[in-house]
């Protein structure tokens, strides 16, 4: 099996390049100095960063699982600004000792992810590095579309969720205690799916305000509400919690709603309507938008947990 | 002196990104799931990786020369295709032990390289590692020009420079060997200073292919040759070689052409213009384009070194 630090740079891009998903918005792929997409409208972009054992752990992501996540975070980022993602940039670095297979394996996770979507990873780089550090640009087209942004909540507008809640956080729970009670929320842990192209409904269904949930649902709301200057209400029997989460919490004495409020990296999506909107097929109303000094409240009481930081934290 | 371990992601976003630059092109700046940018023609994108000891060290580099590199050369790839660089996505992952000041002082250089191009850093990622890893997406606009790619050179073309080289490659040999000898060049090694534009004028003079150097004038030529299925002959006395390359090899029994050819990390753009054109200001004939089976030639000779590569030598 040969190792990326004996196969060199150029022949790893080689390699790696076929690989890659690609997309029809490419007028210039990989291997010049620089891509060239064509849009319609604006460009959205947002970027990411994967640290190996702070973001991801090799003894439970496979590298097509790293991939996959890597990718489909960031086509969240641009669905939950109502745009429609076209294509990735990676820059990947890793040890010289790292299996050539990993990096392929690692591509094919980014192609799976994209490929739905006719997202292509359109460019990037490579290099060594003590430990495997991923990041990952996501651009998307708004065709046209007002981006939906953090800061338009007002107040009486509905607040809803685009899937149910704390499968992710289930499925790390069973790994970091070597359980295993339930794969699929293993499986949604390793590799997020939120449904791409709830956002563009969202826009289209005039969404006030939008973002996708990565840091579990309250500390995003409490972004929301800081942007917005406004305070949310949530009602917490509204909560749609995914069924894994009460299968998992049961068996570990562990809270299905805490899970569902707190458990980040699930990438559904949370917004803010006007009242008496119809939200478009699968978002839930979970509560409303009230005014800033009463804060984020889940059945009138303030919550005491935030979700997490990745310095403090991995 | 605080550690970014010790304030946490949220609040070392909220210090660093008053510092960063800003564009006229974003409709919507970093805070958001996603920037938004305002484009004229179609997209072009680069990325970068640079990894602590690797591509740069931090007993040589300051956090603002890390910064202003990490720009310049991605300002470098838009340049070098003939498009309006307009913004930058950064991501950065460090140890949590790193200064929070450090952290500052990246965001000034990548201002300091930015500013003078109204090109802002309009979203990225902040994160902690085992070392410092930046990765940089650059993206332009190519406001209706059509890209210069790196596969349109053909024979009889005139093969042309857009500075003179090898200041990096001299900076870097004084540093490698605890010599003090000329300051500049190792200025330029630490922060190369393309002349950003240089591009434009050429794809306005009907370039035919272009990039820009950036691992070594002849390992970058023998990536234009492939690409365009030609051969290319440079003549070494047309080459312009910058003046500290003379000062230090001079006092180190080096070789100002060896180092002007294969040095890397200059970002000036190397690029073919159709027979008998008026070349733009400040660009240099360094020889002409070949057959294919010719390879790429110094006076008649095939070359015997090729630059660098990132996995096999820091």
């Amino acid at each position: 099996m040969p190792l990326i630090g004996d196969v060199g740079e150029d022949a790893l891009v080689a390699l790696f390049t076929p690989r890659l998903p690609t997309t029809s918005a490419a007028l210039l792929g990989p291997g010049d100095d620089a891509a060239v997409l064509s849009l319609e409208g604006d460009l959205v972009v947002s970027s990411d960063v994967l640290v190996e054992n702070r973001h991801f752990r090799r003894e439970w992501s496979t590298a097509s699982d790293v991939g996959f996540r890597a990718a489909m975070q960031n086509l969240a980022d641009i669905d939950a600004m109502g745009a429609v993602p076209i294509a990735l940039q990676i820059t990947l670095a890793a040890p010289p000792r790292t299996d050539v297979e990993w990096v392929l394996d690692f591509a094919d996770g980014l192609r799976e992810a994209c490929e739905p979507y006719d997202v292509g990873v359109v460019g990037g780089d490579l290099s060594g590095g003590e430990e495997i550090t991923v990041s990952v640009t996501a651009m998307g087209d708004t065709k046209g579309r007002s981006p939906v942004r953090r800061s338009g909540a007002r107040v009486n507008n509905v607040v809803a969720v685009s899937g149910s809640l704390g499968a992710a956080m289930a499925g790390y729970h069973q790994l970091e205690n070597g359980l295993a009670i339930d794969a699929e929320s293993v499986d949604l842990f390793l590799r997020p799916r939120p449904r791409i192209g709830a956002g563009i409904e969202a826009a289209d269904a005039r969404a006030t305000s939008m973002m996708d949930i990565s840091d579990g649902l309250l500390m995003d709301l409490g972004r929301i509400a800081r942007a917005s200057n406004i305070g949310i209400a949530i009602e917490a029997e509204r909560v749609p919690i995914h069924p894994s989460v009460t299968r998992v919490a049961g068996m570990v004495v562990g809270n299905p709603l805490d899970w569902a409020l707190t458990g980040g990296e699930d990438h559904h999506l949370v917004a803010t309507f006007p009242p008496r909107s119809d939200l478009p097929r699968g978002w839930v109303p979970i509560g409303l938008v009230t005014r800033a000094h009463e804060g984020v409240l889940v059945d009138g009481k303030a919550p005491s947990r935030w979700g997490w930081d990745h310095f403090v934290r991995s």
